[in-house]
């Protein structure tokens, strides 16, 4: 486990910008040396060419393009090939072999500090366990959607996104600058000198565990025809019942919840899912106890 | 006066969403037919085809984009061209003569609800003492800005910019949209059936006048290295003395503001302007006795 390499990326979204300058801002307070080989941490922008233009993606979004079917089609777009380029030189086969990858991220979202897992590999539940023990941190599973697939960290044997918010894109914020540099000088001084007795797992971790999304309520030339409503604006994480305000159009008419069950509502307006038509995504709440395998999975 | 026409400009810039929305929303609350000539209101989207993009502009910012020479160059940009189609229809010349244009824009900085006057026209005085004296909304003077030319409203006889801020691009929030209803509203009621009665005037008006811009510190590459100092962060429109915190890099040194005068900045660090080399505006605090010319002037 000594071995582990950790690969930080930021700007894997262009219009993410304050994961960059947190990575910066690190880098300079450990003297990191971008030619240092030996250090286990290993930092990359994730999209150059999109933090060049100021916007979320070139072609496609990369944080959908891992793992995702290579066709004559798709193949020279900008984030398909920066895709295999990240795994090429820091996959865990690569030139810089790197086992856990940490993608830092930001939404327009009420998130506050959160974590979001791929799956439920008992590598990544470890680690999120630790984080979780440590800060309080929601934790976001995010599982059986097919409409959501190719995300960076599941092309790593372990990997979480941090995800913080609200912000604006392209926006510097350094109180959002300092809450990634919390994360960063734990990630460090947690894998600097790694000995086991460092994994402090609770006896339980609290998950969020994704349901489904919904979209925006559309006209007939699917233009959005009503907005979150206000009572539900920057309430992510906050438990909603049957009949609650989803919301309102234009008219004043409100739009409530359907389903069946109390839910936990996350990413409620999130500028960059309008295109992928989420206006919020449901989640249930799910209490997972801790398990000594996910240490040993770990330490593997 | 009565014969006055109201062009009302939202989506000026494309990413700037919450005032498209707050029109509509508006046009629907009035029973607001687009067919309806007799009215003494209109409405026109600013730049269509970068609103469909959800980008600011897609050649050169339209609102720069007004009273600036066409030449060879840039005389197929699309908003040059769209600037010369908003002057030929709703130009106070055009098609359907409007004599005001309030433009609706959104801003990523703590504005609040501001109004934004160019230059000293006397018509534009009456208008903004109007509305400050019902809402008390901070006026920002634009003026004397080599830099910053073209803007849409000036190309009308009398014209203000609403701009409304914190909201990020692309981003809808109904409180930002309600804020701007009270502004639709109000000016409706002004305009609908106007008398000079309902021109009230204060006896002076406290402005905040444009003295200069200043940029991020960068690094040899033009980068940005240092961002806007926490102790400034969502303070536009507060007073600062010379030695005031302004900017920290990244290892936490501080660049402090080097006026000679105490200032009010504002603007303080808007996403859109990073492109424009500004970080902030400072301001000079004004108070100007308000006078019955600004009245006879927009009676006129």
């Amino acid at each position: 486990m000594t071995d582990k390499n950790l690969l930080i990326v930021s700007g894997t979204h262009g219009n993410e910008i304050n994961p960059i300058w947190a990575v910066e801002k690190f880098k300079k307070s450990i003297n990191f040396n971008n030619t240092d080989n030996d250090s286990n941490l290993k930092f990359i922008l994730g999209n150059p060419e999109a933090c060049e233009k100021g916007l979320r993606y070139i072609d496609v979004d990369l944080n959908r393009s891992f793992n995702v079917r290579r066709t004559t089609f798709n193949k020279y777009f900008n984030e398909i090939r920066r895709a295999d380029f990240l795994l090429k030189n820091f996959g865990v086969n690569g030139k810089y072999p790197c086992n856990i990858a940490i993608d830092l991220h930001t939404t327009t979202s009420c998130m506050g500090t959160s974590i979001v897992m791929y799956g439920r590999r008992q590598k990544d539940f470890c680690l999120a366990a630790v984080l979780q023990n440590k800060f309080g941190l929601p934790i976001y599973l995010h599982e059986k959607d097919d409409n959501q697939t190719g995300f960076l960290v599941e092309s790593w044997p372990s990997g979480l996104v941090i995800e913080i918010g609200p912000v604006a894109q392209n926006h510097y914020d350094p109180e959002i600058v300092e809450r990634f540099l919390v994360i960063l000088n734990f990630l460090r001084d947690f894998f600097g000198d790694f000995k086991i007795s460092k994994i402090k797992l609770p006896l339980e971790v609290t998950t969020f565990v994704h349901q489904y999304s919904i979209d925006y309520p559309r006209d007939e030339g699917s233009q959005i025809n009503a907005l979150i409503h206000p009572q539900r604006m920057n309430k992510d994480w906050c438990l909603i019942k049957p009949g609650a305000p989803l919301f309102q159009n234009m008219c004043g008419d409100t739009y409530v919840y359907e389903g069946i069950d109390s839910t936990y509502p996350v990413f409620i307006g999130e500028a960059a899912y309008k295109e992928k038509n989420i206006a919020m995504s449901f989640t249930k709440k799910e209490i997972i106890k801790c398990s000594k395998k996910w240490i040993e999975s770990f330490l593997k």
